[in-house]
């Protein structure tokens, strides 16, 4: 499970993220010029990625962690294996 | 300027991302497995390329095509140099 | 250390992967078309990131399995950190 | 066709690169540490990289300038949809 720190700062960044969704459409509605458009979708996937970085970084400091500090290996080969599976998906 | 059915395609997609959105937000509060969340994460990435991909294909049918039927090579030059920008920004 | 299996597999990859780096050259000294020449560096790049990825795969089949397997966290901590850091660095 | 000045520069990268590869394998020969030989891997992606944008860059300020300076659309046309066919690779 998520830690506190790390849930409250990843929802707020997905609240700033959803108004920069929105903020597109507007710019879409707006004929703003298409680069511009584009360019601002980069930094929304920027701002996910972080998102994601953020909650992997939780996710191996404590599930990895917890699973390695129970002692059971099955458990720690588990998380390991899912953990390679999300960090290589972009790959396939 | 972007095209209609473009513009009206872009507009649907960047709805349903909103709402993917606010869905990892409800993720997150409701203490879903951070795997789960990051699998998402990717789903909303995903989606926000091909609304980047449809943008950019309109771009080039419309406005960088607009520039070279213009017959005036400097509007063209600066289309394609803006392009290529965009287009090799990741790699930076 | 790496499996004798993945270790043949692997110089048998460089090898041919040396063999494309030259062939590169060849084109460029022939004038060949840079489209086409860079279409065959993409095909060179897939073929290291099979190669990495073979290497991966040997080292969490392996490595990483062995600090697991060996009861000391303290190592599976460190292995994992490692992995992290190397599946992430293109995200930097 | 590539410009004499960038041609020399690809064949000397290339020569480098050929030698990278030649130490990955012999990195594999001498048992080296995995984590060790997939960073290697990552110095060698990268100075391809660097050879497919010096390659790019001239393709673009020569052929493509060339079709644009012609006058004719249909040659324009033609080398910016291979131009972003080739851009856009990555990411089908």
């Amino acid at each position: 499970m998520m830690q506190d720190k790390t849930r409250k700062a990843c929802l707020k960044r997905l609240s700033l993220i959803e108004g920069q969704v929105r903020g597109l459409a507007r710019m879409i509605e707006d004929n703003r010029y298409c680069i511009d458009v584009v360019t601002q979708i980069a930094a929304v996937q920027a701002a996910l990625k972080r998102t994601e970085q953020e909650i992997l970084r939780d996710h191996v400091g404590h599930c990895v962690e917890h699973a390695i500090s129970s002692g059971d290996p099955e458990q720690a080969r588990e998380k390991i294996a899912e953990l390679v599976g999300v960090l290589t998906r972009g790959q396939r």
